[in-house]
Protein backbone atom coordinates (compact mmCIF):
# COMPACT_ATOMS: atom_id res chain seq x y z
CA UNK A 1 0.00 0.00 0.00
CA UNK A 2 3.31 2.29 0.57
CA UNK A 3 4.18 2.02 -2.64
CA UNK A 4 4.18 5.46 -4.79
CA UNK A 5 2.83 5.23 -8.36
CA UNK A 6 4.19 7.85 -10.37
CA UNK A 7 3.07 8.68 -14.05
CA UNK A 8 4.65 11.43 -16.80
CA UNK A 9 1.67 12.57 -19.91
CA UNK A 10 2.99 13.04 -23.41
CA UNK A 11 0.85 15.64 -25.37
CA UNK A 12 1.73 14.71 -29.41
CA UNK A 13 0.20 17.72 -31.76
CA UNK A 14 1.67 20.58 -33.56
CA UNK A 15 -1.49 22.39 -33.40
CA UNK A 16 -0.26 22.87 -29.40
CA UNK A 17 3.08 24.03 -30.15
CA UNK A 18 1.57 26.39 -32.90
CA UNK A 19 -0.44 27.62 -30.05
CA UNK A 20 -3.52 27.80 -32.17
CA UNK A 21 -5.25 25.01 -29.87
CA UNK A 22 -5.09 25.81 -26.38
CA UNK A 23 -4.59 22.54 -24.17
CA UNK A 24 -6.90 21.50 -21.93
CA UNK A 25 -5.87 17.89 -21.38
CA UNK A 26 -2.63 18.43 -19.09
CA UNK A 27 -5.15 20.41 -16.49
CA UNK A 28 -7.41 17.69 -16.35
CA UNK A 29 -5.10 14.47 -16.18
CA UNK A 30 -2.88 16.11 -13.64
CA UNK A 31 -6.16 16.62 -11.24
CA UNK A 32 -7.37 13.22 -12.05
CA UNK A 33 -3.99 11.46 -11.48
CA UNK A 34 -3.61 13.47 -8.02
CA UNK A 35 -7.42 12.18 -6.99
CA UNK A 36 -6.53 8.67 -7.68
CA UNK A 37 -3.28 8.28 -5.94
CA UNK A 38 -0.79 8.72 -8.65
CA UNK A 39 1.98 11.56 -9.33
CA UNK A 40 2.30 13.50 -12.12
CA UNK A 41 5.94 13.92 -12.46
CA UNK A 42 6.87 15.38 -16.01
CA UNK A 43 4.43 16.36 -19.01
CA UNK A 44 5.95 16.82 -22.80
CA UNK A 45 4.44 18.10 -25.53
CA UNK A 46 6.04 17.14 -28.73
CA UNK A 47 5.20 17.77 -32.71
CA UNK A 48 3.69 15.35 -34.79
CA UNK A 49 6.88 13.99 -35.82
CA UNK A 50 7.64 10.15 -35.25
CA UNK A 51 11.43 10.45 -34.40
CA UNK A 52 10.43 13.21 -31.17
CA UNK A 53 7.48 10.80 -30.12
CA UNK A 54 9.63 7.77 -30.06
CA UNK A 55 12.26 9.70 -27.97
CA UNK A 56 9.63 11.24 -25.26
CA UNK A 57 8.30 8.01 -24.88
CA UNK A 58 11.34 6.12 -24.10
CA UNK A 59 12.34 8.77 -21.58
CA UNK A 60 8.95 8.62 -19.61
CA UNK A 61 8.15 5.00 -20.00
CA UNK A 62 11.00 3.99 -18.14
CA UNK A 63 11.44 6.50 -15.80
CA UNK A 64 7.54 6.80 -14.20
CA UNK A 65 5.03 4.11 -13.62
CA UNK A 66 2.57 4.73 -16.13
CA UNK A 67 2.24 7.54 -19.06
CA UNK A 68 -0.59 9.21 -20.83
CA UNK A 69 -0.30 10.23 -24.07
CA UNK A 70 -2.87 12.12 -26.49
CA UNK A 71 -3.47 13.18 -29.90
CA UNK A 72 -2.67 11.77 -32.71
CA UNK A 73 -4.61 8.95 -32.99
CA UNK A 74 -7.19 10.13 -35.54
CA UNK A 75 -7.72 9.27 -39.56
CA UNK A 76 -5.26 11.79 -40.74
CA UNK A 77 -1.99 11.41 -42.33
CA UNK A 78 -0.47 13.90 -39.34
CA UNK A 79 -2.36 10.98 -36.68
CA UNK A 80 0.88 8.97 -36.20
CA UNK A 81 0.77 8.38 -32.52
CA UNK A 82 -0.03 4.63 -32.78
CA UNK A 83 2.53 3.78 -35.26
CA UNK A 84 4.94 6.04 -33.26
CA UNK A 85 4.07 3.79 -29.71
CA UNK A 86 4.41 0.74 -32.18
CA UNK A 87 7.96 1.45 -33.12
CA UNK A 88 8.90 2.69 -29.36
CA UNK A 89 7.71 -1.21 -28.09
CA UNK A 90 9.44 -2.62 -31.10
CA UNK A 91 6.22 -4.59 -31.81
CA UNK A 92 4.15 -5.17 -34.93
CA UNK A 93 1.29 -2.65 -35.80
CA UNK A 94 -2.35 -4.10 -37.86
CA UNK A 95 -5.84 -3.37 -38.23
CA UNK A 96 -7.36 -4.63 -35.13
CA UNK A 97 -10.04 -7.27 -36.32
CA UNK A 98 -12.47 -6.05 -33.12
CA UNK A 99 -12.38 -2.63 -33.92
CA UNK A 100 -12.25 -3.48 -37.70
CA UNK A 101 -15.61 -5.40 -37.04
CA UNK A 102 -17.02 -2.91 -35.01
CA UNK A 103 -16.39 -0.48 -37.71
CA UNK A 104 -18.29 -2.82 -40.06
CA UNK A 105 -21.64 -1.89 -38.06
CA UNK A 106 -21.10 2.18 -38.12
CA UNK A 107 -19.77 2.38 -41.33
CA UNK A 108 -21.05 1.80 -45.04
CA UNK A 109 -18.89 0.22 -47.25
CA UNK A 110 -17.85 3.15 -49.24
CA UNK A 111 -17.31 5.04 -45.87
CA UNK A 112 -14.63 2.72 -44.72
CA UNK A 113 -12.12 4.05 -46.39
CA UNK A 114 -8.48 3.73 -45.94
CA UNK A 115 -8.28 6.85 -43.81
CA UNK A 116 -11.65 5.44 -41.38
CA UNK A 117 -9.16 2.13 -40.91
CA UNK A 118 -6.51 3.42 -40.02
CA UNK A 119 -7.61 4.54 -36.73
CA UNK A 120 -8.67 0.55 -36.22
CA UNK A 121 -4.46 0.59 -36.77
CA UNK A 122 -3.43 -0.72 -33.05
CA UNK A 123 0.07 -2.09 -31.74
CA UNK A 124 -0.07 -5.80 -31.17
CA UNK A 125 -0.24 -7.25 -27.59
CA UNK A 126 -2.65 -3.13 -26.94
CA UNK A 127 -5.31 -3.86 -25.03
CA UNK A 128 -8.25 -1.55 -26.21
CA UNK A 129 -9.72 1.31 -24.59
CA UNK A 130 -13.53 1.94 -25.86
CA UNK A 131 -17.06 2.31 -25.46
CA UNK A 132 -19.97 2.56 -27.49
CA UNK A 133 -19.88 5.93 -27.28
CA UNK A 134 -16.39 6.39 -27.97
CA UNK A 135 -15.55 5.50 -32.27
CA UNK A 136 -11.80 5.39 -32.57
CA UNK A 137 -10.73 3.48 -29.52
CA UNK A 138 -7.47 4.49 -27.35
CA UNK A 139 -5.23 1.59 -25.91
CA UNK A 140 -2.91 0.39 -23.29
CA UNK A 141 0.67 -0.85 -23.92
CA UNK A 142 2.34 -2.24 -21.28
CA UNK A 143 2.77 0.94 -19.29
CA UNK A 144 1.80 3.65 -22.07
CA UNK A 145 -2.03 3.99 -22.26
CA UNK A 146 -2.91 6.19 -25.46
CA UNK A 147 -5.50 8.89 -25.56
CA UNK A 148 -7.68 10.69 -27.50
CA UNK A 149 -6.40 14.39 -27.94
CA UNK A 150 -10.31 15.80 -28.43
CA UNK A 151 -11.33 16.57 -24.72
CA UNK A 152 -14.40 14.67 -23.78
CA UNK A 153 -13.31 11.60 -25.81
CA UNK A 154 -10.29 11.64 -24.10
CA UNK A 155 -11.97 11.91 -20.45
CA UNK A 156 -14.33 9.15 -21.46
CA UNK A 157 -11.29 7.21 -22.01
CA UNK A 158 -9.86 7.97 -18.53
CA UNK A 159 -12.82 7.13 -16.60
CA UNK A 160 -12.46 3.35 -18.97
CA UNK A 161 -8.47 2.87 -18.12
CA UNK A 162 -8.44 4.41 -14.57
CA UNK A 163 -10.10 1.53 -12.48
CA UNK A 164 -7.33 -0.81 -13.99
CA UNK A 165 -4.66 1.33 -12.88
CA UNK A 166 -2.19 0.18 -9.67
CA UNK A 167 -3.30 3.75 -7.37
CA UNK A 168 -0.72 4.39 -4.62
CA UNK A 169 -1.97 6.24 -1.76
CA UNK A 170 -3.36 9.12 -2.12
CA UNK A 171 -1.50 12.55 -1.51
CA UNK A 172 -3.49 14.37 0.92
CA UNK A 173 -3.74 18.24 0.89
CA UNK A 174 -5.10 21.27 2.43
CA UNK A 175 -5.14 24.93 1.41
CA UNK A 176 -4.84 27.61 3.19
CA UNK A 177 -5.34 31.28 2.74
CA UNK A 178 -2.59 33.32 4.16
CA UNK A 179 -4.33 36.79 3.93
CA UNK A 180 -0.26 38.49 3.98
CA UNK A 181 1.47 38.70 1.02
CA UNK A 182 4.41 35.92 -0.15
CA UNK A 183 6.91 37.98 0.80
CA UNK A 184 6.03 38.40 4.39
CA UNK A 185 5.82 35.04 5.32
CA UNK A 186 8.65 33.33 3.13
CA UNK A 187 11.12 33.13 6.26
CA UNK A 188 8.86 31.52 8.55
CA UNK A 189 7.51 29.19 6.32
CA UNK A 190 10.88 28.10 4.27
CA UNK A 191 11.59 27.15 8.35
CA UNK A 192 8.49 25.53 8.79
CA UNK A 193 8.94 23.33 5.63
CA UNK A 194 12.67 22.19 6.95
CA UNK A 195 10.71 21.24 10.16
CA UNK A 196 8.02 19.34 7.98
CA UNK A 197 10.07 17.12 5.88
CA UNK A 198 7.23 14.87 5.43
CA UNK A 199 4.91 17.26 4.44
CA UNK A 200 5.32 19.67 1.33
CA UNK A 201 4.38 23.15 1.43
CA UNK A 202 3.74 25.36 -1.45
CA UNK A 203 3.06 28.67 -1.57
CA UNK A 204 0.95 30.64 -4.59
CA UNK A 205 0.55 34.09 -4.54
CA UNK A 206 -2.78 35.50 -6.13
CA UNK A 207 -4.13 39.15 -5.77
CA UNK A 208 -7.41 39.00 -3.70
CA UNK A 209 -11.13 40.73 -3.86
CA UNK A 210 -9.76 44.01 -2.79
CA UNK A 211 -6.64 43.73 -5.98
CA UNK A 212 -4.12 43.29 -2.65
CA UNK A 213 -1.27 40.17 -2.71
CA UNK A 214 -2.32 37.36 -0.89
CA UNK A 215 -1.36 34.05 -0.93
CA UNK A 216 -2.08 30.87 -0.65
CA UNK A 217 -0.61 28.33 1.14
CA UNK A 218 -1.00 24.94 0.28
CA UNK A 219 0.39 21.62 2.34
CA UNK A 220 0.50 17.96 1.28
CA UNK A 221 1.42 14.97 2.63
CA UNK A 222 0.39 11.31 2.49
CA UNK A 223 0.37 10.71 6.08
CA UNK A 224 -2.83 12.28 7.68
CA UNK A 225 -1.00 12.63 10.78
CA UNK A 226 1.91 14.28 9.54
CA UNK A 227 -0.40 16.68 7.41
CA UNK A 228 -2.22 17.82 10.36
CA UNK A 229 0.90 18.81 12.17
CA UNK A 230 2.34 20.83 9.76
CA UNK A 231 -1.13 22.94 8.94
CA UNK A 232 -1.33 23.61 12.33
CA UNK A 233 2.41 24.73 12.17
CA UNK A 234 1.28 27.00 9.12
CA UNK A 235 -2.00 28.02 11.35
CA UNK A 236 0.07 29.01 14.15
CA UNK A 237 2.87 30.38 11.98
CA UNK A 238 -0.04 32.68 10.56
CA UNK A 239 -1.55 33.62 13.58
CA UNK A 240 1.82 34.39 15.20
CA UNK A 241 2.57 37.07 11.99
CA UNK A 242 -0.95 38.42 12.63
CA UNK A 243 -0.78 39.23 16.15
CA UNK A 244 0.00 43.13 17.44
CA UNK A 245 3.54 42.80 17.54
CA UNK B 1 17.07 35.23 -43.23
CA UNK B 2 16.12 31.25 -43.93
CA UNK B 3 17.52 30.49 -40.46
CA UNK B 4 14.91 28.26 -38.55
CA UNK B 5 14.81 30.15 -34.75
CA UNK B 6 13.70 27.16 -32.62
CA UNK B 7 12.16 27.21 -28.84
CA UNK B 8 11.11 24.95 -26.27
CA UNK B 9 9.38 25.92 -23.06
CA UNK B 10 9.84 24.50 -19.49
CA UNK B 11 7.12 25.02 -16.96
CA UNK B 12 8.20 24.61 -13.31
CA UNK B 13 5.26 23.90 -10.53
CA UNK B 14 4.25 21.32 -8.50
CA UNK B 15 0.83 23.26 -8.67
CA UNK B 16 0.28 22.08 -12.72
CA UNK B 17 1.66 19.03 -12.08
CA UNK B 18 -0.87 18.38 -8.91
CA UNK B 19 -3.57 20.23 -11.06
CA UNK B 20 -4.17 22.80 -8.74
CA UNK B 21 -3.11 25.55 -11.23
CA UNK B 22 -3.93 25.25 -14.86
CA UNK B 23 -1.65 26.11 -16.66
CA UNK B 24 -2.08 29.10 -19.34
CA UNK B 25 1.50 30.19 -20.45
CA UNK B 26 2.18 27.39 -22.33
CA UNK B 27 -0.43 28.35 -25.01
CA UNK B 28 0.24 32.01 -24.87
CA UNK B 29 4.09 31.85 -24.83
CA UNK B 30 3.14 29.12 -28.16
CA UNK B 31 1.09 31.66 -29.91
CA UNK B 32 3.61 34.28 -29.40
CA UNK B 33 6.64 32.40 -30.63
CA UNK B 34 4.74 31.51 -33.69
CA UNK B 35 3.57 34.85 -33.91
CA UNK B 36 7.53 36.10 -34.35
CA UNK B 37 8.86 33.45 -36.27
CA UNK B 38 10.29 31.03 -33.63
CA UNK B 39 9.25 27.64 -34.04
CA UNK B 40 8.30 26.03 -30.20
CA UNK B 41 9.44 22.36 -31.16
CA UNK B 42 8.65 21.10 -27.22
CA UNK B 43 7.40 21.56 -23.77
CA UNK B 44 8.08 20.25 -20.54
CA UNK B 45 6.65 20.59 -17.01
CA UNK B 46 8.58 19.82 -14.07
CA UNK B 47 8.20 19.77 -9.76
CA UNK B 48 9.94 22.67 -7.55
CA UNK B 49 12.89 19.93 -7.76
CA UNK B 50 16.43 21.12 -8.65
CA UNK B 51 17.93 18.04 -10.30
CA UNK B 52 14.60 17.55 -12.55
CA UNK B 53 15.05 21.43 -13.32
CA UNK B 54 18.64 21.13 -14.14
CA UNK B 55 17.86 17.76 -16.60
CA UNK B 56 15.27 19.59 -18.43
CA UNK B 57 17.12 22.28 -18.98
CA UNK B 58 20.54 20.95 -20.19
CA UNK B 59 18.09 18.88 -22.32
CA UNK B 60 16.30 22.17 -24.14
CA UNK B 61 19.16 24.79 -24.29
CA UNK B 62 21.30 22.66 -26.28
CA UNK B 63 19.04 21.27 -28.46
CA UNK B 64 17.00 24.48 -29.30
CA UNK B 65 17.75 28.35 -30.25
CA UNK B 66 16.11 29.52 -26.98
CA UNK B 67 14.21 27.94 -24.29
CA UNK B 68 11.90 30.22 -22.41
CA UNK B 69 11.14 29.06 -18.55
CA UNK B 70 8.21 30.40 -16.23
CA UNK B 71 7.71 29.82 -12.48
CA UNK B 72 9.71 29.34 -9.62
CA UNK B 73 11.51 32.73 -8.94
CA UNK B 74 9.23 34.12 -6.33
CA UNK B 75 10.02 34.70 -2.44
CA UNK B 76 9.64 31.23 -0.75
CA UNK B 77 11.47 27.88 -0.29
CA UNK B 78 9.49 26.11 -2.81
CA UNK B 79 11.28 29.34 -5.84
CA UNK B 80 14.43 27.05 -6.69
CA UNK B 81 14.83 28.06 -10.43
CA UNK B 82 17.44 30.89 -10.24
CA UNK B 83 19.68 28.54 -8.60
CA UNK B 84 18.91 25.89 -10.50
CA UNK B 85 19.82 27.93 -14.04
CA UNK B 86 22.99 28.76 -12.20
CA UNK B 87 23.41 25.26 -11.32
CA UNK B 88 23.14 24.33 -15.25
CA UNK B 89 25.28 27.01 -16.23
CA UNK B 90 27.79 26.18 -13.53
CA UNK B 91 28.20 29.76 -13.17
CA UNK B 92 27.62 31.32 -9.27
CA UNK B 93 24.68 33.65 -8.03
CA UNK B 94 24.30 35.91 -5.48
CA UNK B 95 22.07 38.90 -4.75
CA UNK B 96 22.06 41.61 -8.31
CA UNK B 97 22.63 44.76 -6.51
CA UNK B 98 20.61 46.71 -9.17
CA UNK B 99 17.67 44.64 -8.32
CA UNK B 100 18.23 45.06 -4.55
CA UNK B 101 19.14 49.04 -5.10
CA UNK B 102 15.36 49.09 -6.47
CA UNK B 103 14.28 47.09 -3.95
CA UNK B 104 15.53 49.74 -1.00
CA UNK B 105 13.79 52.18 -3.07
CA UNK B 106 10.25 50.01 -3.07
CA UNK B 107 10.51 48.31 0.70
CA UNK B 108 11.28 49.41 3.87
CA UNK B 109 14.05 48.24 6.01
CA UNK B 110 11.80 45.58 8.01
CA UNK B 111 10.09 44.64 4.65
CA UNK B 112 13.16 43.68 2.90
CA UNK B 113 13.50 40.82 4.55
CA UNK B 114 15.26 37.27 3.36
CA UNK B 115 12.59 35.82 1.92
CA UNK B 116 12.00 39.37 -0.51
CA UNK B 117 16.21 39.29 -0.75
CA UNK B 118 15.59 36.06 -2.32
CA UNK B 119 13.82 37.34 -5.47
CA UNK B 120 17.19 39.18 -5.84
CA UNK B 121 19.31 36.64 -6.34
CA UNK B 122 20.19 36.16 -10.20
CA UNK B 123 22.44 34.29 -11.78
CA UNK B 124 25.95 35.46 -12.62
CA UNK B 125 26.37 37.13 -16.24
CA UNK B 126 22.35 37.10 -16.63
CA UNK B 127 20.52 40.23 -18.15
CA UNK B 128 17.72 41.17 -16.37
CA UNK B 129 13.98 41.21 -17.82
CA UNK B 130 12.53 44.19 -15.83
CA UNK B 131 10.55 47.58 -16.07
CA UNK B 132 8.48 49.52 -13.60
CA UNK B 133 5.81 47.27 -13.36
CA UNK B 134 7.78 44.15 -12.41
CA UNK B 135 8.62 43.43 -9.04
CA UNK B 136 10.79 40.85 -9.03
CA UNK B 137 12.79 40.43 -12.71
CA UNK B 138 13.22 37.75 -14.71
CA UNK B 139 16.63 37.33 -16.50
CA UNK B 140 18.56 36.04 -19.85
CA UNK B 141 21.53 33.98 -19.53
CA UNK B 142 22.58 32.61 -22.58
CA UNK B 143 19.86 31.41 -24.63
CA UNK B 144 17.44 30.83 -21.97
CA UNK B 145 14.77 33.56 -20.82
CA UNK B 146 13.70 32.97 -17.22
CA UNK B 147 10.33 34.59 -16.60
CA UNK B 148 7.66 34.34 -13.80
CA UNK B 149 4.81 32.04 -13.55
CA UNK B 150 2.10 34.68 -12.56
CA UNK B 151 0.52 34.71 -16.19
CA UNK B 152 0.30 38.88 -16.19
CA UNK B 153 4.09 39.21 -15.18
CA UNK B 154 4.96 37.33 -17.79
CA UNK B 155 3.40 38.16 -20.25
CA UNK B 156 4.85 41.73 -19.58
CA UNK B 157 8.26 39.90 -19.35
CA UNK B 158 8.05 38.50 -22.69
CA UNK B 159 7.02 41.80 -24.30
CA UNK B 160 10.13 43.44 -23.33
CA UNK B 161 12.74 40.36 -24.18
CA UNK B 162 10.72 39.76 -27.73
CA UNK B 163 12.48 42.61 -29.37
CA UNK B 164 16.04 41.48 -28.30
CA UNK B 165 15.65 38.20 -30.08
CA UNK B 166 16.60 36.41 -33.45
CA UNK B 167 13.80 35.77 -35.22
CA UNK B 168 13.23 33.84 -38.10
CA UNK B 169 11.34 33.64 -41.35
CA UNK B 170 7.40 33.74 -40.07
CA UNK B 171 5.33 30.55 -40.35
CA UNK B 172 2.45 31.84 -42.72
CA UNK B 173 -0.64 29.45 -42.06
CA UNK B 174 -4.03 29.69 -43.58
CA UNK B 175 -7.40 27.64 -41.65
CA UNK B 176 -9.57 26.24 -44.16
CA UNK B 177 -13.03 25.26 -42.97
CA UNK B 178 -13.75 21.55 -44.94
CA UNK B 179 -17.64 21.01 -44.21
CA UNK B 180 -16.45 17.31 -43.91
CA UNK B 181 -15.82 14.68 -41.82
CA UNK B 182 -12.05 14.12 -40.81
CA UNK B 183 -12.47 10.21 -42.22
CA UNK B 184 -13.78 11.13 -45.48
CA UNK B 185 -10.83 13.37 -46.69
CA UNK B 186 -8.08 11.63 -45.20
CA UNK B 187 -7.48 9.45 -48.11
CA UNK B 188 -7.25 12.19 -50.67
CA UNK B 189 -5.70 14.39 -47.84
CA UNK B 190 -2.93 12.61 -47.57
CA UNK B 191 -1.71 12.50 -50.98
CA UNK B 192 -2.37 16.38 -50.90
CA UNK B 193 0.37 16.40 -48.19
CA UNK B 194 2.98 13.98 -50.10
CA UNK B 195 2.23 16.58 -53.32
CA UNK B 196 3.06 19.64 -51.19
CA UNK B 197 6.30 18.82 -48.88
CA UNK B 198 7.12 22.53 -48.48
CA UNK B 199 3.58 23.24 -46.82
CA UNK B 200 2.72 21.60 -43.65
CA UNK B 201 -1.11 20.18 -43.47
CA UNK B 202 -2.59 19.75 -40.36
CA UNK B 203 -5.85 18.18 -39.78
CA UNK B 204 -8.33 19.20 -36.49
CA UNK B 205 -12.08 17.54 -36.02
CA UNK B 206 -14.71 19.65 -34.39
CA UNK B 207 -18.66 19.56 -33.42
CA UNK B 208 -19.65 22.23 -35.61
CA UNK B 209 -23.07 24.98 -34.62
CA UNK B 210 -25.61 22.03 -35.87
CA UNK B 211 -23.34 19.30 -33.80
CA UNK B 212 -22.10 17.48 -37.20
CA UNK B 213 -18.73 16.64 -37.33
CA UNK B 214 -16.69 18.85 -39.15
CA UNK B 215 -13.06 19.86 -39.77
CA UNK B 216 -10.34 22.48 -40.06
CA UNK B 217 -7.63 22.16 -42.51
CA UNK B 218 -4.41 24.26 -41.40
CA UNK B 219 -1.67 24.44 -43.80
CA UNK B 220 1.82 26.26 -43.15
CA UNK B 221 4.39 26.83 -44.75
CA UNK B 222 7.34 29.52 -45.08
CA UNK B 223 7.17 30.63 -48.23
CA UNK B 224 4.27 32.27 -49.89
CA UNK B 225 3.88 30.57 -52.69
CA UNK B 226 4.09 27.54 -51.36
CA UNK B 227 1.51 28.37 -49.30
CA UNK B 228 -0.67 29.26 -51.83
CA UNK B 229 -0.28 25.87 -53.81
CA UNK B 230 -1.09 23.87 -50.84
CA UNK B 231 -4.22 25.91 -50.18
CA UNK B 232 -5.58 25.76 -53.08
CA UNK B 233 -4.85 22.40 -53.65
CA UNK B 234 -6.89 21.86 -50.62
CA UNK B 235 -9.74 23.90 -52.15
CA UNK B 236 -9.77 21.88 -54.88
CA UNK B 237 -9.83 18.90 -53.17
CA UNK B 238 -12.70 19.97 -50.75
CA UNK B 239 -14.44 21.39 -54.09
CA UNK B 240 -14.56 17.81 -55.90
CA UNK B 241 -15.28 15.75 -52.92
CA UNK B 242 -18.85 17.93 -52.64
CA UNK B 243 -19.61 17.74 -56.42
CA UNK B 244 -22.36 15.34 -56.97
CA UNK B 245 -20.82 12.31 -57.87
Amino acid sequence: MSEIITAGILVIGDEILSGRTKDANIGFIAEYLTNIGIDLREVRVVADDEAAIVEALDALRHRYTYVFSTGGIGPTHDDITADAVAKAFGVGIDHHPEVVARFRERFSEAELNEARLRMARIPDGAELIQSATILAPGFKIGNVIVLAGVPSIMQAMMDIVAPKLKSGVRMLSESIRANAREGDIGGPLRALAKAHPDAIIGSYPFLDEDKKPNTYLVVRSRDPDKLRDAVEGVKQMLGALQAPQ
